[in-house]
């Protein structure tokens, strides 16, 4: 039976361990809700790596650094990506000199990539850079990539395969696509932090953040035990609708949604998902959607504009995770 | 028979081709002087890379980007290093995070380390870069770096051994030198260009730049094969003192020359280079040292402030190279 509102929370948020699956600014919205909601180092965010790649010779982690950012509160809020009060020095001579363009560095955003560079390169692993990043930013939530190896998402279009980022940001998401690969993802392992993080018997809940289902978590799910990790969890799954009112907050998710043949619908997200999911969020204007979705489910007002916004969200899914809990326990 | 001042040029300056030795400021202001008098492409600039390397893990070449600022008019000359019109953030970011800042790099200079550190990375030699780096600056001179092999200018020291950089920039030249180490540089090759253009019989002169005989010449001569390039080089090779009335017009030669147990004065930079040196420019303000060198010699306004200070000294040099070698000729 589905529940028509979020029950309160009945043990404090303070008291709960959580991980979140997500990929960059949607599902960081809601990670940085939880990060502010939860006690300090309660939550850790497993993100996606398949966007990585290298671009003039640095070692770019988008979603990665949009969940550092939007964390650490040094987010651009109007582009999405990189830090606020950017300067583009850089890309401007980079553009004089007849450089590529495309993909933007600011000039501040770059001390994260040199730094981060130079330690892959020096050998360390991108979790050991990454965690120490988050400390040097002051952020108390572990922020774990999904792998330590590389794992690249390829996006199939009409016109070819294409590098996520060429998709993304050089062709501005334009080609159809017909499908995804995940270059690496057999060879890789998983992060152990992650797996540990999820088979944590403490644990009170997962929540796949509302990110693109196909290009910021799929590849969170490509990489092999992740999956398994999430079936065999004991604490509930909770996944966040990316999409409302048949269009997604942001980036291509509807678009690729009807391209690959499927309604861009809350109930289409949650099919995708229904495998390791115990319970699935959609936006209050979609409620009338329930019924298509055979999961429990709660409808709640899912557009994260301010950080109360975010916060609200936050609790919202964690007593409805709180609550299946209860009702598994009991069962 | 000493001169005491310099014959017009026999040649017009454009017929000429001409070899500079240099380091970074002082020598980069005559190579400008040379590249301005000379026809476009008559000039070869060898440049020392004895400083170059690896910071934050981007490949600088401090010599070599002096040299191609300078002669793209794009140098700052209020520091003497860098870009002229340059900004911090890429620092200003670096320092907020706790990292190094003791070797600054502006946020438009970036463009040149990152490009050269992604080309370097994927296997072309530091020669094609510098080349590709200078046409794209639109420099008519030829930039050769001394070696695309590395070598490593080490300075011994009352404290002990210290990189280059970390005794120039780092500790700002305090410590007492003992002496210099230019490791790698027994295994390294010569850039085949720069020995083919000593080597080149239609060769005016060739110009030992006023730069640190110690760490932005002697590197370039610890290369096999370019000392005995330059003893048996046609062209008149012609040294300028970078010592001029007892002190160094920038950076530590005379400081150095004092801690070795050197006099700080042209005669012992020319001693320091009389193995390969046919002529020898001092500053006008220090003719009465002609007698202590056992050299030709001119004596010359050398302080270069303006553009027209540095054409007019690589005239002089260049009008006595050629008094030299029509005397070579008749003899």
């Amino acid at each position: 039976m589905p529940q028509t509102a979020a029950a309160p929370l009945r043990r404090p948020a303070h008291d709960l361990k959580v991980v979140a699956l997500c990929g960059g600014v949607g599902g960081a919205k809601l990670a940085l809700g939880l990060d502010r909601l939860l006690a300090p180092g309660s939550l850790s965010v497993v993100v996606n790596t398949g966007d990585d790649f290298r671009h003039m010779g640095l070692h770019v982690s988008p979603d990665v650094d949009t969940v550092l950012y939007t964390l650490a509160g040094l987010n651009n809020p109007e582009t999405g990506w990189g830090r606020k009060g950017e300067t583009w020095r850089f890309m401007e001579t980079v553009a004089d000199q007849g450089g590529e363009t495309w993909f933007r560095l600011g000039d501040k955003d770059l001390e994260l990539h040199t730094e981060r560079t130079r330690r892959l390169d020096a050998g360390e692993p991108l979790s050991a850079v990454v965690d120490s990043l988050r400390r040097g930013f002051g952020i108390a939530s572990v922020v774990l990539p999904m792998s330590d190896d590389p794992v690249s998402t390829v996006v199939e279009t009409a016109d070819g395969p294409l590098a996520f980022q060429h998709y993304f940001v050089r062709e501005q998401c334009r080609p159809a696509v017909t499908g995804f690969r995940f270059e690496g993802a057999a060879a890789a392992r998983p992060l152990p932090a992650a797996v540990e993080a999820l088979r944590d018997p403490d644990l009170g809940a997962v929540v796949v953040c509302p990110s693109n289902p196909f290009v910021s978590v799929d590849p969170i799910l490509s990489v092999p035990g992740i999956r398994a990790a999430l079936i065999d969890c004991a604490a509930p799954v909770i996944a966040v609708s990316p999409i409302v009112g048949g269009r997604a907050i942001k980036g291509p998710a509807a678009k690729m949604m009807a391209e690959l043949g499927l309604a861009a619908t809350p109930a289409a997200v949650a099919a995708h998902y229904a495998a390791f999911v115990d319970g699935f969020v959609l936006d209050a204007t979609d409620a009338e959607q329930r019924h298509a979705i055979a999961l429990p489910t709660v409808a709640v007002p899912s557009v994260m504009r301010t950080l109360d916004d975010r916060i609200a969200l936050a609790r919202a899914v964690l007593s409805f995770a709180d609550g299946l809990h209860v009702q598994r326990l009991a069962s």
